[in-house]
């Protein structure tokens, strides 16, 4: 059992937001912004967004805000996403076929450029301008193209055993959208992706609300 | 600016995990869990699978573990899913059509009993036995029939007037997976799904790989 210790969860998991919305100051000719209106934008405190922009390294400069150019490097640096990994995504769904239509996926170091099924209705056919192939077809794929990370959609009952192919193929990092637990050998990270936690924090949000009306 | 604290958002973001888990024990027939089982599962350590537990406020036993059923009943109250909220969903692209189809939804006090699109070719379809009605419908179906919770899954353009029409006919909680930031008026809460977050836990997690084998 891997047991890697990672700090700052939601800090990091806040960290594509963060992105976007520079990309998108970017892609307008912003130069600089302050801490107050990532603060306004993230609906987060002042201080939980200067701490989390000071794990990327940047020196703030508090008078003039940060430079937005600058910011954006040292947020894709500190995640790794100065390059673009390629991925594999396993399980060409309605789940697949969205991550498939993700546009801001390349903005975040991420390039899906393998999509496999074992469905013959999907077999063939192009998403968003990736061919559909079969999962016995994936070592041939792989060969000379391997992806960095590959991206489980499939069913609960069938992710286990694509993981172990995964793994069996030399993927050491594995993105689940199924719900459950992979079993992998060490050395190999799974990063499991629970849908019903936005709505864990909702509930309680709600919760909170409805103590607080009594 | 809605600036309430959420503490222990990690933790909340695993409830489902634990619950799911507990649920297929339960259904086994298992009467009891130790927490270093729990955190087997989870791939966490130990003492952060007690702090989870301990959050719902029930009283662990060390050494016999914890009574599966008590556990549910009790995550299930910490998070407020002992009733079961009617919620809609906007939006039946593929995210709202996977959405649509997860199956554990109804173990998280969730059950999606209204959805809406405004693409001609999908209304009067079926969903997963639901059926698509237009958007302009929406407060004619509301009626007597409010959702407790909607969920966005239009595109990240439409998002901003789809949440203004929800606030306006008087739903309190939003659960956003549009790719922006909603301006909401005090009162209203939004839950904004960043899928890319599991992707930079991902990331970061090989850059620590990356760092330790330098």
């Amino acid at each position: 059992m891997r047991q890697d210790k990672i700090l700052n969860i939601p800090a990091i998991r806040r960290m594509p937001t963060y992105l976007h919305k520079l990309l998108k100051m970017q892609a307008e000719g912003r130069s600089s912004v302050s801490s107050t209106e990532l603060a306004e934008y993230m609906h987060i405190e002042l201080i939980v967004v200067r701490k989390d922009i000071s794990l990327t390294g940047i020196s703030g400069q508090r008078r003039v805000g940060y430079d937005v150019n600058e910011l954006i490097r040292y947020i894709k640096n500190y995640l790794g996403w100065d390059e673009l990994l390629p991925a594999a995504l396993i399980g060409a769904g309605s789940l697949g076929t969205a991550l498939l239509g993700y546009n801001d996926f390349e903005h975040y170091g991420f390039c899906i450029n393998h999509v496999f099924d074992c469905d013959p209705q999907k077999i063939g056919k192009e998403i968003y301008g990736r061919k559909v192939r079969h999962i016995r077809d994936m070592a041939e794929c792989f060969a000379g193209n391997m992806p960095e990370i590959a991206v489980i959609c499939v069913s609960n009952t069938a992710a286990q055993s694509v993981a172990d192919q995964l793994v069996s193929l030399g993927v050491k990092y594995i993105w689940n959208f199924a719900n459950v637990s992979l079993e992998v050998p060490p050395g190999v990270v799974v990063q499991r992706e629970v849908i019903a936690g936005g709505l864990a924090m909702l509930a309680v949000k709600r919760k909170q609300d409805r103590m607080s009306e009594d």
